[in-house]
């Protein structure tokens, strides 16, 4: 492993939401995998370390995406016109069974992991499907291309075709903790599992029981899904109308923060009071704006969930999701914060693109620990992107560069290096 | 001059907004440059004609840009952080100042009209600056283009920085004229003017007076800016209070529709009798949802025009719009369409694919005649789109890889060929 290096170019990232530091021909130090800082020249005490000289080209953090579904990569950008309920059974869920076919997920997670990896995505939490050997060849794909993430094969035994319909809660619990165990096995170093109902309509309530159970025995993350739409939160108040709000029908199972590390997606008609468990449960929110739009569910009210201090990320919640790309993410959140001033909420302020920025690197890169940012301590993720292949009629300042490369989605063909961990991944 | 083809492929237009037809493997024929049909094999009667194959890829019609400012395109995808008002102050203006100089505009137009070039746009409706000079550089370019064009020097005498202010009404026009009779002396066969106040705030009634007999000495189209932004109606309100509405602001000076072509872009506030007017005027609406978003101004109600029977195109509006693409204009139109129902009226049913990319094809094409689809008697306008870079994990019908092409955006590098009016210019 490489144990020490310096990076040189136009370092930008974002320490706090309001605060996009740019350092023009600065640099960012990595000691074993680890940032050491951002500074404009190398200090005297790194000065023994290689320096990789990326000259004109931008240097940011990783970007964290904290919400996405890896099967449905195979219909991305398409079935667009349907809303949330109708769409999962019509187009989602009929996708996800073809994974019982373990040469089909080997074949389409390759192509997932793969354009996971061009991105700028160094970090990911991602749904697999039901299939516990699907999601292991996913793992596999996913230790296999650089990316630190965290991966959960979906539990649902209810509401869903009865391909798709886990045989019980026992035989579930059973499954995820041979998946689990199978996990632990492969000894994977920068992926592991993640406990994943898909979300209330689709699991009962001992399913829900049995997998608080086996996420204190592994001591493991969770992640779900909360508050997307009006019709489903309608329907999780009628089926389960013991808990108080929605995301309390999680918390009943010990899977909504407290002592587990939760990242619920979504979160557009959170209540108040379920925005005050997050709070007091340390609850992440994964905000999906291109999917929010996509499957017409609404606008989620991120201004107010950053002043109240939310932990919260961006998710490109692929596929009701039509981009994998974070950068599309990044300015997708700022102009659905727009539409929500203009027509919901006058006192919420739009986002920033700094804000933006900080959500999807070092907001999302805190669901992992200490990453997206330059500071130091951090896990050392970074991204070097090439931006002259866009002609420049005059001279545009560093974060010009940057803002103009998030909102032309540079992503796609300008990333030249890649960074997890320390790791040189592209 | 190509007499006739037959271009062979996946064809792919919309008639009518509720018609996608496909055409596996089928044709679309052309003969001096128009359009012959589009149908399942070559008819017997065109039998003779030369026939390129295009394999497997997807063959559309040209999409029509009906908003743009070819000026800003050197800031697009910065200064997002702004609402419209400070925007055109702080970003806007400043940049459009540059055109005085004549290497910048021919640096900066050689760019703008390059990457329309490259893009899947055929026909463009474009606004330039104030400077009669540099306007003139953008046509030059725009004809080399091979696109179909419509190109407006800008006209504004009030309310700008002194750089951008045309010295009163009589030197504005004396400008205008000049401007008009070189376009007539170059002989460009694709490219014309067309008369350009920037918007109410920014014309005196003097100057308005002057464009109106302009345009009716010259017989030519008109495009400006409608109802955009709250704070911009309100101004309009102020400064023209002999208006009934902002739209009349224009119908008093011959401006709006009529007999004059006239396409006003946004109409995001457009009261009922504003839209009435258009009905009745025959003005067409360039609906801009990029710009829409990003400068906070709202979302026009796209469903309720179509309802009504308004003529309506898209624009990208660069750069209010971040992006010059048409197929993202197509995607965010849906998207907008979306949030629109879901936060302003429920009976707003959103836009489906069809529908959107009708509004960029046929509908926006009518404002250059017949133009945007495959139909008998239409200008061949077409695109030929190679998606294959784009993996697939299992068969996708041919509808389902043109919303795919749309949503990814594959407009960028998957362009093969281009055709406009029948002749090749990718």
């Amino acid at each position: 492993m490489n144990t020490g290096f310096v990076l040189k170019g136009n370092i930008c990232h974002t320490p706090a939401p309001d605060d996009l530091e740019v350092l023009e021909r600065g640099v960012v130090v990595c000691e074993n995998g680890v940032c050491r800082g951002a500074f404009d020249a190398v200090p005297e005490r790194y000065a023994h370390l290689e320096v990789i000289d990326c000259g004109d080209r931008l240097i940011l953090p990783g970007l964290a995406d904290l919400h996405t579904h890896a099967p449905q990569y195979a219909f991305c950008g398409t079935g667009m016109d349907y809303e949330l309920m109708d769409w999962l059974l019509q187009i989602a869920f009929p996708e996800e069974t073809r994974y019982a076919d373990a040469a089909y997920a080997e074949k389409a997670y390759g192509i997932f992991a793969q354009k996971l990896k061009e991105g700028a995505t160094t970090r990911a939490v991602i749904f697999g499907t039901m299939h516990a050997d699907a999601t292991l060849t996913l793992m596999d794909l996913m230790e296999r291309s650089g990316l630190v993430s965290l991966v959960g094969k979906v539990n649902m035994d209810r509401n869903a075709p009865p391909e798709l319909t886990e045989p019980g809660a026992e035989q579930a619990a059973a499954d995820t903790r041979r998946f689990i165990e199978a996990c632990r096995k492969r000894g994977y170093q920068r992926t592991g599992p993640i406990v994943t109902p898909r979300f209330v309509p689709s699991c009962t309530d001992a399913l829900m029981e049995k997998l608080g159970a086996i996420r204190r025995e592994y001591d493991l993350p969770v992640q779900s899904h909360l508050s997307e739409n009006p019709d489903e939160v309608a329907f999780v108040r009628e089926i389960a109308p013991e808990a108080a709000f929605y995301g309390d029908a999680y918390d009943r199972f010990g899977l909504f923060g407290r002592d587990s590390r939760t990242v619920m997606a979504h979160c557009v008609y959170s209540t108040p009071e379920e925005v005050q468990r997050m709070l007091d449960n340390g609850v992440w929110v994964a905000h999906c704006p291109s999917s929010n739009m996509n499957i017409a569910s609404g606008i989620a009210p991120v201004r107010r969930y950053m002043e109240k201090g939310l932990r919260m990320g961006l998710g490109t919640d692929v596929s009701g999701g039509s981009s994998l790309s974070m950068f599309r993410a990044v300015t997708d959140c700022i102009q659905v914060s727009k539409m929500y001033w203009r027509y919901v909420d006058r006192d919420a302020r739009p986002l920033t693109f700094p804000e933006a920025l900080y959500l999807a690197t070092k907001g999302g890169g805190s669901f992992f620990g200490s990453a997206g940012s330059f500071e130091d301590g951090f896990a050392f993720d970074a991204v070097v992107l090439d931006d002259s292949a866009e002609p420049r009629a005059r001279a545009l300042t560093v974060a010009e560069r940057l803002e103009r490369a998030f909102y032309r989605e540079l992503d796609r063909n300008g990333i030249t290096m890649k960074f997890v961990r320390g790791e040189r991944i592209i």
